[in-house]
């Protein structure tokens, strides 16, 4: 059972698969589980805690890792890059911001450059300053993002890496959660894919139990894409991108009301700071994807990656053509 | 050449592909070479003009073709409706309202019944009153819709008809543009295809030189959703539903300012509705979907579907398990 393509023959993987690096639920222990399950598994830098991210690379094995930076935090603190990189990671993840600070370090540090991109006109950026995988993340994705869906997205990006770099590789990010995403994504031209949600809910995650509950009860129309959460954590997002959570009393109350909540920031940060630290749904955000309305089970990861690879190769095997 | 599914079988198609019923540009010519090549061609039935409308049936013969409408409108002209039924349509596609009041009538004069939906809430209601085909539609698609993407929404549909309703079938539309597209469809469930902006690019639609050159220019990220089209043309379209088109000066100008354009909404709409008849893509709006970036030619619809369905074999042929 294995799904060969030019990412698991690039990257020595057994499955063309990659977990997101998820601030906060994507650490070392999760990393290891997807790396060790065939796939590849990437720690989430998140927003720079130095001692948190020290604490996830003391989890994880030289060489069977990668890292993910959220780039514009990055920015602040590179030194960061230069700890994950002693670490020995075969991939450095940069999204949401200009990787081209970082891009020579990477490579010359010999770990693959994987750059996230959420429209053509980044991805031919991503291209130019040399990126060895590109990752495009369609709106449907749990977190951070942008709008355009998954589905055009990653033929058009395929078309560009044609025509501009054919070497470089291409793995699809948002919306894929089980067999059917992975078939669908090396069908609009992925060699791999990226997988956040459905990951986040396994055994593995930094999840809580709370969270893990709310995003079992969802379906996929119960997400919404807002800025709120980041207004409310006092975090300097640039104003392009959103973040895909799911709808409660607190988007409910603030969604749309962006500026009265500027107002009232320093207390609802603090709120919203003590109910994301108790793990609470209502008070804060479970940050997932539309993808969250096939997730039924909170299961180990390798469990999640066998099956999915496994209805992947059914689904593709049944159309042969005759 | 040929990909059999439950949707072929079902309607007695080649080809498991049906174009979209796209206001205005989807007429009686362009039904006829979808279902000609193969496929299912629907006229749009769009906002109820009559006149149009007998000019298009005239162009199509009995049981060859399928229509559209959109339902809202359709429910202020229920008349319209026995006026195709006459013409022994082979389905009757309704979208954007409750499908609920037509539904009888559809299916006791023998045609297809056809319920394109944007959320599983509303594909519950579909099945609910008996549609035959559930049509999928994600926020990619050009035209109206509303949020959920492609990728998410299809699997979370095809389970919810696996477990309610297993005979019901499912079609995927917003962001099919060629072989890719349908291979991708397909591995995530559906078991055919409605094809808009690519087909919208051909021959056979009621599309103008301009507007044609307009999208062939676009790249995928040059879409939006808005309302002001809407607002613009004097429509009443219920708020949850948006319109993807390419962005311009209009789009520029106005979208983020409702309120304001409400207040000169009658001088407005002149403007709009003088350059929407001079095929003018500057001062009106050039209906696509992100697909958009994946058009580069005006081709023969026949041409379109040739390709797709030869492309989607080959690419899913490619993938024979080991």
């Amino acid at each position: 059972m294995a799904l060969s393509t030019r990412l698991t023959e690039r990257l020595a993987l057994k499955h063309p698969i990659i977990s997101a690096p998820m601030a906060f639920a994507a650490g070392g222990r999760l990393a290891t589980a997807v790396s060790a399950a065939g796939g590849l598994g990437l720690i989430g830098g998140g927003y720079g805690d130095r001692a948190w991210l020290e604490g996830q690379l003391a989890q994880v094995a030289p060489g069977t890792f990668g890292c993910g930076f959220i780039t514009w935090s990055l920015l602040r603190q590179p030194q960061l890059l230069d700890l994950v990189l002693e670490h020995k990671p075969k991939a450095v993840f940069l999204s949401f911001g200009d990787p081209a600070p970082f891009a020579d370090r990477v490579k010359r540090a010999g770990a693959t450059l994987m750059c996230q991109i959420q429209t053509l006109r980044d991805a031919d950026h991503a291209i130019a300053i040399g990126a060895d995988v590109i990752v495009a993340q369609g709106a449907e994705a749990g977190g951070h993002g942008e709008g355009r869906g998954t589905f055009a997205l990653v033929p058009e990006i395929a078309d560009l890496i044609s025509h501009r770099s054919p070497n470089t590789l291409l793995c699809a990010a948002g919306g894929v959660g089980d067999g059917r995403g992975l078939a669908a994504a090396l069908m609009l031209g992925a060699d791999g894919v990226l997988v956040g949600s459905r990951l986040w809910a396994s055994k593995e995650a930094n999840v809580g139990v709370r969270m893990h509950g709310a995003a079992l009860a969802a379906c996929g129309d119960d997400t919404i894409r807002s800025q709120v959460m980041d207004l409310a954590r006092k975090l300097d997002w640039p104003s392009r991108y959103t973040a895909r959570v799911l709808r409660n009393a607190y988007t409910a109350k603030w969604h749309g009301r962006e500026a009265e909540l500027l107002l009232v920031a320093d207390e609802e940060a603090a709120k919203y700071r003590q109910a994301w630290a108790d793990g609470d749904p209502d008070g804060s955000n479970t940050f997932v994807g539309e993808v969250v309305g096939l997730i039924e089970e909170i299961l180990p990861a390798r469990e999640i990656i066998d099956r999915m690879v496994e209805d992947a190769e059914i689904r593709l095997g049944r159309f042969v053509p005759a």
